[in-house]
């Protein structure tokens, strides 16, 4: 169990009278064990003063854990029974943003708690904010996806498809010490580049193409993430050497201006503001970035919309791209740590258009 | 979109006037399309006498479907004014079991309908009865699983570890046709056999170990789910050939017993009954089966505590299992089919007891 972010997630809760939660992921990050209840109710309650309480199916049998009380039902036991000597009937209960209907509903017409609101941000905030030995897994889960990007670059050959390349990833990162994937990998050759949620399929390679990876693995649980574009056989001319230079730019730009106490929100517009005055405003259709740690999308984003300033030791992706189908699909992503001084990029691969021959 | 299904689910939906539904997969399985919308909202609403509308961020952009409205929102939008002009504030909202509370709560603040209750059951056991289309991909999967167990048994050699037969199951059912795993593969040694949730690990296999393989694959979405326990280099005697005996006794015994209008806690009693009456009641930790289909794991138990009767089409697993840590754990699973005479069994591959050498 980990006190301190335990004391640190209470610290940060402010709209409720204790939390219960039920993400496994969450209760992982808090108690260091990853459970997957299924179907079966699963949650760790945190509340001031108190030793958080595991609420835990006997299916899934745990080891004791110092500092945490496990209270063990059975299929088929009231879940209010279970819950109600740990909460009141008079407090707020925060739950986290996926409790499940199937548990909050029956709470509610139990009236287990006075109210019930939405605390995640505790957690969510607690979890953005990376240790230092997070960072390490972070910076070893990179490295491996850098040195993953080379090997796959050489998986690119005349008619071979996107799905075969696709299908030799994993083998790939576990070679070179990942645990797995930490989402399922992209590939895309032409036109399939500017869908930006293209999934492979059984395209071919043409002479001439984008080839666009869009890959991560994890390294003890933390998760890498990058984005490069590379060309097949021909240097990308006119508009699409445009496209593809503006993107390194937006990347390199907005990498830039990543520092502790700069809103998030305006490290997006560096990015964007460079690919509208490029003419490509209306093809830059998703945020910039979104931040990362066990999970590949955590609570965190780069966008006009988060007004949130960059803290020491927030991860996040920068990933611009111009999804123009007339030209050419292209999107550069690095992850990168908030330092006081700016930020240390995790990704080491070169930003410079690379012709595959 | 499935009229059929939509029709089917609105003459179950008993408890509320109109049914939201947010699991992806019920989506598909009601639309046809499968949509992963993260942390977005993605709600598919059904109601008597009006088209189902489905609202969908227009990050995830989709073809027109006849007879489905869809009501695109952006980041920022607010859900509840998208969802006010639908749903009336005098009516019962059901929402489906999974719906996140990041949605509800502030639906219920709003107020936007009112109450809400859990409207999955309408869902689920429209999709407990397969149609004949259904039943053909249900038929494919299992028979691609037997012929990958026929494979898998070949990689048992002498110095193997778990994870090394583990790590190859992927391309044989990738070779036999599948689109993927149902689920990841419980591969697992001697001791390991004995629990029900082992994952594999570094275990290298032992002269006399037993060798418990679960594992699925899936055909055009659809899932299979098998296991089978073999032996490796020596036969099993005395304690560990009668447990084995009796799994498989208990196994077809309760297979026998399978039939439309039987309850599935009758099932599951058939199976325990054996497994009690030979002295191992205790090591039989888990219900006898669960229901399949689009989802490895669907609504339906064959348990002590699942009253319902058998329906013709209902796909559900028989998989009892003995897990006792002094001589053997062992499980031996089979999908089956609810017919009006009796069942179909999708697994082919036999139960008799096979020594690898």
């Amino acid at each position: 169990m980990n006190k301190e972010r335990i004391t640190n997630v209470l610290s940060r809760l402010e709209n409720a009278d204790a939390v219960l939660v039920s993400d496994p992921m969450a209760i992982r990050y808090l108690c260091g064990e990853m459970i997957y209840p299924g179907e079966r109710f699963l949650g760790l309650l945190l509340k001031h003063g108190q030793d958080p309480v595991l609420f835990l199916n006997i299916l899934f049998p745990m080891q004791e854990i110092e500092g945490l009380k496990i209270v063990s039902y059975a299929d088929g036991d009231d879940l209010n029974e279970l819950l109600s000597p740990y909460i009141s009937k008079d407090e707020v209960l925060g739950i986290d943003k996926t409790f499940q209907a199937r548990f909050l509903l029956p709470m509610q017409k139990y009236g287990l708690a006075k109210d019930y609101v939405d605390g995640s941000l505790a957690v969510d905030k607690t979890r953005a904010v990376k240790e230092k030995e997070e960072l390490e897994l972070l910076r070893r889960s990179s490295q491996i996806n850098d040195a993953a990007m080379a090997e796959f670059k050489k998986l690119i050959h005349e008619g071979v498809s996107e799905k075969q390349i696709a299908s030799k990833c994993l083998d790939i990162y576990k070679r070179l010490g990942a645990d797995g994937f930490s989402f399922s990998p992209i590939v895309a050759f032409g036109k399939n580049s500017a869908n930006p949620h293209h999934m492979p399929d059984d395209t071919i390679l043409q002479e001439g193409d984008a080839v666009l990876f869009d890959v991560g693995c994890t390294y003890r649980g933390y998760c890498s993430d990058m984005t490069r574009t590379f060309f097949y056989k021909k240097a990308p001319e006119g508009k699409r050497k445009e496209v593809y230079e503006l993107v390194r730019k937006a990347n390199e730009e907005a990498t830039e201006k990543v520092k502790a106490g700069v809103r998030l929100c305006d490290i997006d517009k560096t990015a964007r503001d460079i690919i509208i005055e490029g003419g490509y405003g209306r093809f830059f259709t998703h945020r910039l970035g979104h931040f990362i740690g066990l999970e590949d999308h955590e609570y965190g984003d780069v966008s006009a919309a988060f007004k949130d300033l960059c803290e020491i030791g927030n991860v996040f992706s920068i990933e611009p791209g111009i999804y123009d189908p007339d030209s050419l699909g292209c999107r550069i992503e690095d992850l990168v740590v908030v330092t006081e001084e700016g930020c240390e990029v995790l990704n080491s691969y070169p930003h410079d258009i690379e012709i595959i021959c």
